[in-house]
């Protein structure tokens, strides 16, 4: 393998049934898979927007954290909402997770089914 | 902070009054916000598909060269169309944006309300 | 041009009569496009959802591999999937191209008119 690539987890890490790893590092770089409401199994609950919403967001942080980086270092995120009339909430919600600088970000919506939300990162490893 | 992280910005270039960044640079990468028919200060401006990939696309053009790069050094775009009528129509206009050899690029379909295009993009900076 | 971009291919790579590359190199990182169930010319070929996710892999697997990388050096995968029941056949295929220690993954739905599936990624150069 090229040694630049890392697959960090810890004790607590969110992971999943599904075949995917919570995130792959690559030297400063490290790609979060797509985090949703789903609890430390993988296993989906559904909530109201909100509660999906701030679910996701604490389970982008662990991985994030669990990789060597912070919120603060989270350079791209790209966020999919399923129904359209939630994305002013959503503007407001993302404030309580980032502040400025801001990350680059991604917004599209209609693409999720069964589920409010979902969000991936690109995030830099802390120095 | 990781020292290699920047948020490059100009005056003129396009922001928005929502939570992101137009674009952060880690190293030699640039991860540039998704461009959609906004004007300078972010309000969505509606027109004909044309229009707003235009407009998009200009819009992009502005954060990719005040992040110290151009449309050559742009090397993956994805592009979220809302209509699948004017995939055929986006091929053509896009050939008049970047000229061969093409970045990569991914084109999804009726993931937007609201607004006809939207396109993001990682560009290296020029050296 | 900045040295650090390459646009590597070789006879054989799926390419497209569309305006995108199969993939750019940016030093050790891999930018793929969205392959689909196409020919090696890009004509899209309809099929069952397992035939289109087959041949879909089949041709990010000969970009990723006449790019210098293999399918165990693939750190992320974003996966568009048009019918959502066709998620659960979605994760059992996939463990038949990637194996545990997992690139990271999204997975959406919805988005995608006239094909089953299509799938992009980034890789990491082997060394």
């Amino acid at each position: 393998m090229n040694p630049l690539i890392e697959y960090p987890r810890k004790a607590g890490t969110p992971v999943s049934f599904r075949p995917f790893s919570p995130a792959v590092k690559v030297g400063d770089l490290i790609f979060v898979s797509g985090q949703a409401s789903v609890d430390l199994q993988g296993n989906i609950v559904t909530d109201t927007f909100e509660g999906e919403f701030r679910r996701s967001m604490e389970n982008l942080k662990k991985v994030v954290e669990d990789s060597g980086s912070d919120m603060k270092h989270v350079v791209q995120t790209r966020n999919y909402i399923r129904d359209p009339e939630n994305v002013v909430r959503f503007n407001e919600l993302y404030k309580e997770y980032f502040s400025a600088p801001y990350p680059s970000r991604t917004t599209i919506t209609q693409c999720l089914k069964g589920l409010h939300y979902e969000v991936e990162c690109i995030a830099v490893v802390k120095r």
